[in-house]
């Protein structure tokens, strides 16, 4: 029941708040002993803030959860492959997966030849044709 | 008056707030139109969380004051090199400078190959000496 896909299929749910707020719709959660520690979509027109990215926000409450700071026995679900910022951020965070939906060749961390923790298992491609067929609904939305 | 030495001073000022709190000593402070927009140091362990860097609440406090995510016209005053995570943040900002007290040979964005928004001017190694010794000082009394 706990498979990857159920869980990025919550993440993806988040992404589709973040699209009827007007927001780029970017989801994730954040899971731990399969349960569900932390969900949060992009935020960044809502809170006028460049760094309320769901990932973001998802490491911010997972640790209040948690306790401390580092996301040891924990894995991220996200629905695009995370920028820069939240590569960093995960970096910082010691999490042990992460799990990611769809590439963003542009702006993801991969193509910048950026690595997360050593101790961090990473995941592309779960469910990635729903993860990039409502980034691209979105922005088909705006032009 | 407004040198960048004068708002350097005010990020160290931070840095040694953080310093008290035992936090790793990093502060800084965003100015606009010659006024400090925000200031904030390193919080990483008070708030039990990987994203508390110093740079990451200014931007957020910044943002905030402004009404509007990007920090244009805005000028960041930082003690130490931002790291990854913070660098993507700048880059989403769009800050038009970034003003950096001592060099993070090992954690800045810059030995990354990163670099931030295009529009964003650098300025390296304004009252270097005082900014790496807080940090060095920190790190020898945690030995």
């Amino acid at each position: 029941m706990f498979t990857d896909e159920y869980f990025m299929k919550m993440a993806l749910q988040e992404a589709q708040s973040a699209f009827e707020k007007d927001e780029v719709p970017i989801g994730c959660v954040i899971v731990g002993n399969n349960r569900v520690i932390a969900k949060a979509h992009n935020l960044t027109e809502a809170l006028n803030d460049v760094t309320a990215h769901a990932e973001m926000q998802a490491i911010t409450a997972a640790a209040n959860f948690l306790g401390g700071k580092y996301l040891q026995n924990c894995t991220m679900y996200v629905t695009l492959e995370p920028c820069v910022m939240c590569a960093g951020a995960l970096n910082w965070s010691q999490i042990s997966k992460v799990v990611i939906g769809a590439r963003d060749e542009q702006r993801g961390f991969i193509n910048k030849a950026l690595t997360l923790h050593p101790k961090t298992e990473i995941v592309l491609g779960v469910l990635e044709n729903e993860c990039s067929i409502i980034v691209k609904e979105f922005f088909k939305s705006k032009r």
